[in-house]
């Protein structure tokens, strides 16, 4: 049973590697849940909110190398505390389903990770800024050689995520897992290299089981 | 007798309530410095790099409560890191003075003092990821009258930080005369409501004496 944090509603996020299919299954949740009546808040990290959309675009436009891994983890959580001010704390409040696709954890892994050491950083600065974990975060795992043909096949606009090689997507994918690890209580691990439906009935039982 | 943090610049700050005269004096100083044959390198906060410049247009543009007290320090810690990494830090390795126009007092004011009790986070933040302080500040002491009626009569671009009323200012001014006491090594205090020209000499000798 997931243990809901002092507010009437559930806060889900989607975490994996790029290419792992975590859209995709997070709006398949949003349609599974608003048939059984519920009211779900999609949304998704960086970004959510206006305030935090202009902040992920100030972050993702120009040179990679424009903005330190320091600057960068900042002005993250600059815009996740927008997001949770201005959408996810007032829809939880209201008794809603968030589903939110990334949240902390990306920065946990792509800041405190990939550029360097900086785990505690982001940890630090998440707990005096933030302060809240999703109640459940599904795990979307997946081959790293997988997704990365996956993400290059989509030609999205934030190439600066997407142009990774093998070897940190599976890096990121070996820390996802350790992750899931640290904080077992939320994390439930669904296993994307398969067709996406069987995928979506997996994340619709892992869900259902929290709500019950 | 002033300790520089481990380069060979000197990192001045000028800190002081609107239309206190900061600008002007800054820009006389400086000018005094390089005549003495010192490179200085003149900046300003919020902003005085490129990324942090554009951070800074981001806060100051829009609804004044378009972002919360929180965002806003971390919107601002995001720009000093950015202008530390990118500006001031390399021009103290390099045995520049370096003259900043607002510094991370301003934030322990504006931000920690103005909107609510935030004190205690913004010195966090700033210690986890500023870290350094300067070297001399110089506060530009004003009756806040004066410096309201100064700051009004300017129509700069920064209405938000101008459109402040007299109460406001005391409430500055009396915040600022305290860290200057909190951090009594590196503040000095000169009276900015007299002439322009006597509070340039004591700017003038202020300098010197660190320098000496």
């Amino acid at each position: 049973m997931i243990s809901r944090a002092g507010d009437n509603g559930l806060f889900i996020s989607f975490e994996g590697i790029d290419g792992s299919g975590k859209s995709t299954q997070s709006k398949r949740l949003a349609e599974h849940l608003r048939v059984r009546g519920h009211e779900v808040v999609e949304t998704r990290e960086p970004g959510g909110s206006p305030g935090a959309e202009e902040i992920r675009a100030l972050v993702l436009q120009g040179d990679p190398d424009r903005w330190s891994a320091e600057t960068e983890i900042l002005l993250f959580t600059a815009a996740r505390r927008d997001h949770m001010e201005r959408l996810i704390l007032p829809a939880l409040a209201d008794g809603k389903i968030v589903i939110c696709d990334r949240f902390a954890d990306s920065t946990r892994m792509y800041q405190g990770l990939s550029r360097g050491d900086l785990r505690q950083v982001v940890d630090t600065l998440h707990d005096l800024m933030i302060g809240r974990e999703p109640d459940l975060t599904v795990l979307i795992d997946m081959d790293p050689a997988i997704g990365l043909s996956r993400a290059l096949s989509r030609q999205t606009a934030d190439e600066r995520f997407e142009a990774f090689g093998e070897d940190l997507q599976a890096k990121m994918r070996a820390g996802f897992l350790a992750l899931a690890q640290e904080f077992k209580a939320r994390f439930r691990l669904v296993d994307g290299g398969r067709d996406a439906d069987s995928v979506t009935q997996d994340v619709i039982n892992v869900v259902d089981q929290a709500l019950a």
